[in-house]
């Protein structure tokens, strides 16, 4: 049916659903004349980015207007047209909150075969500065296609794939601009930027530039071509809520 | 000597420290000048509370003109005389870089006994609305006190003990104040705001009422008194650095 799943039987028992970090709810809010009609949901770290990227979306698609703010409490939301463009802030548990939310308002909105894709940076592993990554299989820092969900105090392991085509024709859509470097791989996400990263500037680190080109080494022969720090959430509920979704991240150094 | 430290080797051998996500750098600004006589660093999760914290300090210290935003860049900074107010955004893998960059901005700046204090709000587990819980020790999902940090590939184990003695010494503030239920205990940290911490209104939701309550009463016989989805590596990066830390959170519902 192309709609949006939730897979939680207490939603429907409930009189009211809150939206809490959205500031949205069923009941304040006339959800699917707000919502019904987006297509695509972009979504990215930074809420002044995700801002500037939909006035450009707005222009892109000749809308009249300045484009509308929905909401700015704990993640920034805003609208051009079908698209929604929405911030989630950074590391997995941040895009983790934002994601049950946003899955929760499209599906009481009613929305049909909605596209979801993150945008934004990351770190290449071995690749040219200025590429952007599409991301086949999001892996865990031991290079396993998997993301550990703690339920209650269990641990449940969920799968880490993207869509295929979507990537495909991400893909496709990159070689109509010239000199625009692309490429489909692996994307690792780690729980933390420096010490999880290999990275040697931050307050602590433990290991030496050996150990860590060993470990990014490790990580290149297994298929990563980026590290970032929400992928394999944003694969996983994508995945188990029925939504098309891919990331792109463009590195920048 | 009441010096911040940092245990990282590489520091000292680098020529420049960029402090990315607070915008700052060790050769673009003097980091001595501007935030050497910081005593007291709050932060929370929000980036418009912690402006309006600092306004409000601003105006309780008697201060003249309006603040001083230093910093909106991934993380919102302002200072108001010797505090700095910081959002550090939600989760642990947020947090932590905020850490890791504020620690070698405190270190880098030479500041001395520097005391920081997480505030803002968390659920309350078999308390009164409206009280605050002044952690003593941060505890995992399976209510044990202990973050486990992953570097590179392997999984190091960090304690997670908070100050006493300023626990105690805010506890005796909050009795100057009528009304003002307070109370110290265990603060446990999740990694998911829905599925890991018991919600039933999640976009995924597989356990049933039954299972919630008594995971959630197992988590308050083991002393828990809140939760939220920072304390552990807050607690664990605090203790290794030197730096006095506290954590105060809000039960508002």
């Amino acid at each position: 049916s192309g709609l949006v799943l939730v897979k939680n039987p207490h939603l429907d028992l409930m009189e009211e659903d809150v939206l809490y970090h959205l500031d949205l709810g069923t009941k304040t809010h006339n959800l699917p004349a707000m919502f019904g009609d987006i297509k695509f949901v972009c979504v990215g770290g930074s809420p002044n980015r995700m801002k500037a990227f939909a006035q450009f979306l707005h222009q892109e698609l000749g809308l009249a207007g300045d484009g509308e703010d929905v909401a700015d409490i704990c993640y920034a939301m805003y609208r051009a047209g079908p698209v929604l463009s929405i911030s989630h802030g950074m590391g997995i548990p941040s895009i983790s909150i934002m994601l049950h939310e946003l899955i929760k308002l499209l599906h009481h909105a009613k929305c049909r075969d909605v596209t979801i894709i993150r945008i934004g940076t990351s770190g290449g592993l071995g690749i040219e500065a200025g590429s952007v990554v599409i991301t086949d299989t999001a892996v865990d820092s031991s290079f396993q296609p998997r993301f550990e969900q703690v339920v209650l105090d269990d641990v449940v392991v969920r799968s880490t794939e993207l869509d295929k085509d979507l990537a495909e024709e991400l893909l496709a859509c990159s070689r109509e601009i010239p000199d625009f470097p692309t490429l489909i791989g692996h994307t690792m996400c780690t729980y933390d930027f420096y010490e999880g990263q290999g990275r040697l500037d931050g307050a602590l680190c433990s290991f030496s530039s050996e150990k860590k080109l060993e470990y990014l080494r490790r990580a290149y022969d297994a298929g990563v071509r980026n590290i970032e720090m929400e992928s394999t959430a944003f694969a996983a509920l994508c995945g188990l809520c029925g939504l098309k979704g891919e990331s792109c991240r463009f590195h920048l150094l």
